[in-house]
C-alpha cells in the first residue's frame, strides 16, 4: 500500500536552537513546512528577533525545502507593533503561553484581562492566535479547566483566528464542534497513548509531555476526530526534542521528539483504520482551508514497508531519543 | 514541642534483600516492628522461606529492637498448609496481590474464585489478609475499579481479617467507613503528594509508586482520616527501595523509599494540623487494637527540630534516595 501526500505540515513544531537547532531541524523536514513555536530562552517576541531565528531555521536545514511559518511568543501590543509583526516576512501568527505553564514559558499571560485590546487589534489584522490552553491546576483537569478560556474567547472575539493547540482531551474536541470558530491542533503521542504509557508500567520519562497524555476515553475521542477527518483538526506534532540527559535523568523536562517518526506512524494509524483517505486533510488540507495558506509543492509518498527507529540520533555533540526509539514503524518514507 | 511515641509499628514495609536490605533494614528500624512484604524474586511462599528470610533481617539488623511481623505471598493452600503457616514463628498473615499488579508480583492471583476455599479457611483461622488492591484497568482507575472486589471479600467473609493495603483514593476511606470489618493502611507520601508532584512539573521518579498518588482530594480525604485517628486506619509505609540506578533510569521502577523519614515527617504533618494526639492511635494503637498485637516495648520521641534527609543513603555497594532527599524535616527523632 502506498499514499502520496501533497505538502504534508506540521502545525506545531519546536526546534530549539543552537547545537539542538542543528540536530533537530532537518529531522523534522520531511513536511513541506510548520508552524515554528517561539519558546526560546529568552522567547522570541520581536520580528528582528522572528527574523534571525528563522535566518538560524533555514541555515540548519543546510538548503531542504520547508517553509518555516514561523510565530511571536504573545505579549500585549498594539497596532504599530502589529503591523509591524505581520508585515515581517515569515510571521504566521502569536503563541499564547499562561506563564509558566511550559518549557520556557515564564514570560506568558497571567491576566487575560491584560490581552484584550492586543486580542481585539489581531481580530481585526486577522492575525492568528494559537494557545497553549491549560490552567494550573490539577494535571489531570488543567485542559478541561481551560475550556472557558476558549470559550471566552471565541465568544468575545467572534472572528479572531483562534487555535486550541495540542488538544489532550474529549472535551476539548466537542468544544471544537460546538465553536465553527476554533480550530484545533493534535500531537502524534495524543493519538496513541495515555497516561497508563507513561507512568501505568514503569515510568517513561520520553513520553512525558505537557499536556499530559489523558485517559483512554481522551485518546479515543481524538484519533476518531482525526480518522474522520474534522474539517478544523490540524496535526501538530509538538515535537519537542529534549537532550537525552535532561530526559532521563530526575527532573524530566515535558516533551516528545515525534519528527521524525510522525508522517510513517500517521500512515500507519490511517491505514489501520482504513481512513488513508483522509491523511491528506489531516495533516495538510485542514490547515490550508482554514488559514488560507498555500505551501510549497513538495510530495511525500508513504510505503507500508517498515521502517527503523534510531535509538538515537546524535550530532552535534547533541542527542535526542525519538518516539518508537529502538523499535519499527509499519510504514516508511519512500525516499 | 515532644512527643513520645509506644511501640510504633509501621504496619507494610519492604527490605528487600541481600545487600540492599543490609542497607534497608536499620533505615526502617526506628520502629519497634513492621509487618514485612514477601514479593522477593522468588517470592516467599513457603514457612521456611519465610523464616530464612527473617533470619537475614535479623542478621541485617545488627541487633536492633525491630519485631519483623512475616507475611507470606498468597497462593490456594490446603488446611495443612494454613496450620504450618499459621505455626511457623514469625508469622502474621498473607500478602494477596493480584497478578503482575506491582513489582514482583508475576506470582500472583488471576482469579478471585481459585482463593475461595483458602479464604474460607483463613477466616475460620483467623489469618489475616492484606491485600493489594489494583485492578488492571486506567492507572487512575486501578484502586476504585478494585473496591468491588473488596466489598465482595468483606461480605463473603465477614469475618475475614481484610486489610485493604496502601490506600489512595476517597473511595477506599469511604469503604472503610462502610464496612467495619475492613481496615486499612496509608503510606506517607499518599498524605502528602498526588499526580501533580509526580508529573505535574518535571517528572519525579523518586515520588512514583503503585498505586500511583491520585487527585487533591483523594489526598486531602486520607490525611482527614488519618488526623482524625480512624480507627481502622493504620500507618503503613510501603518503604520500597530500589536501586538509584533503577529509579533515575529510563523505565523507573514504583516505589518510595521512605524507611527513615517517615516518623519525623508524621510527626511535623500532624503537629502542623494540632493533631499529636492521634499519631499514637495512627502509627501503633489502631493496630495492636485490630490485629491483637503486643509488641515489645520500646519508645520513640519526637521533637521539633530540624532533621537533614541525605541525599541518598549508600552501603553495600547500593544506594538508594529517600523522599525529602537534600531537604529538611521540621521534626526529628531525638536519639
Amino acid at each position: 500500500m502506498k499514499i502520496t501526500l501533497n505538502s504534508p505540515l506540521d502545525m506545531h513544531l519546536h526546534l530549539r536552537d543552537g547545537d539542538m537547532l542543528k540536530l533537530t531541524a532537518p529531522l523534522s523536514a520531511d513536511f513541506a513546512g510548520a508552524v515554528i513555536m517561539p519558546n526560546l530562552v529568552p522567547p522570541v517576541t520581536t520580528p528582528a528577533a522572528m527574523q534571525a531565528y528563522d535566518a538560524r531555521i533555514a541555515a540548519a536545514l543546510d538548503g531542504a525545502d520547508f517553509t518555516r511559518y514561523m510565530t511571536l511568543f504573545f505579549t500585549p501590543l498594539g497596532e504599530k507593533e502589529l503591523i509591524a509583526a505581520k508585515e515581517a516576512p515569515g510571521f504566521f501568527g502569536f503563541k499564547l503561553y499562561p506563564a509558566g505553564i511550559t518549557t520556557n514559558s515564564e514570560g506568558g499571560v497571567s491576566d487575560m484581562a491584560q490581552a484584550d485590546k492586543t486580542l481585539r487589534l489581531m481580530e481585526e489584522m486577522g492575525i492568528p492566535l494559537l494557545v497553549h490552553g491549560e490552567s494550573h491546576g490539577f494535571v489531570m483537569d488543567r485542559e478541561q479547566e481551560f475550556l472557558a478560556v476558549y470559550r471566552h474567547l471565541a465568544t468575545k472575539y467572534p472572528k479572531l483566528k483562534l487555535s486550541m493547540e495540542h488538544i489532550t482531551t474529549a472535551e476539548a474536541v466537542r468544544l471544537l464542534d460546538e465553536f465553527p470558530n476554533i480550530c484545533a491542533t493534535v500531537t502524534l503521542q495524543h493519538l496513541i497513548i495515555t497516561l497508563d504509557d507513561v507512568a501505568g508500567g514503569a515510568l517513561r520519562p520520553h513520553l512525558f509531555c505537557k499536556p499530559i497524555a489523558k485517559r483512554p476515553e481522551d485518546r479515543d475521542a481524538l484519533l476518531r476526530a482525526a480518522l474522520e477527518g474534522h474539517p478544523r483538526l490540524m496535526f501538530g506534532s509538538d515535537s519537542a526534542p529534549h537532550p537525552r540527559c535532561k530526559k532521563e535523568a530526575c527532573g524530566c523536562a515535558a516533551g516528545v521528539f515525534t519528527g521524525p517518526v510522525a508522517l510513517p506512524k500517521l500512515a500507519e494509524i490511517f491505514a489501520a483504520h482504513g481512513a488513508l483517505e483522509n491523511l491528506q486533510a489531516f495533516v495538510s488540507g485542514n490547515a490550508c482551508q482554514w488559514y488560507g495558506l498555500q505551501p510549497v509543492q513538495k510530495t511525500v509518498t508513504l510505503e507500508d514497508t517498515p521502517m527503523s527507529v534510531p535509538a538515537s540520533y546524535r550530532s552535534y555533540g547533541e542527542q535526542v531519543v525519538p518516539m518508537y526509539a529502538g523499535e519499527s514503524i509499519g510504514w516508511s518514507i519512500v525516499r
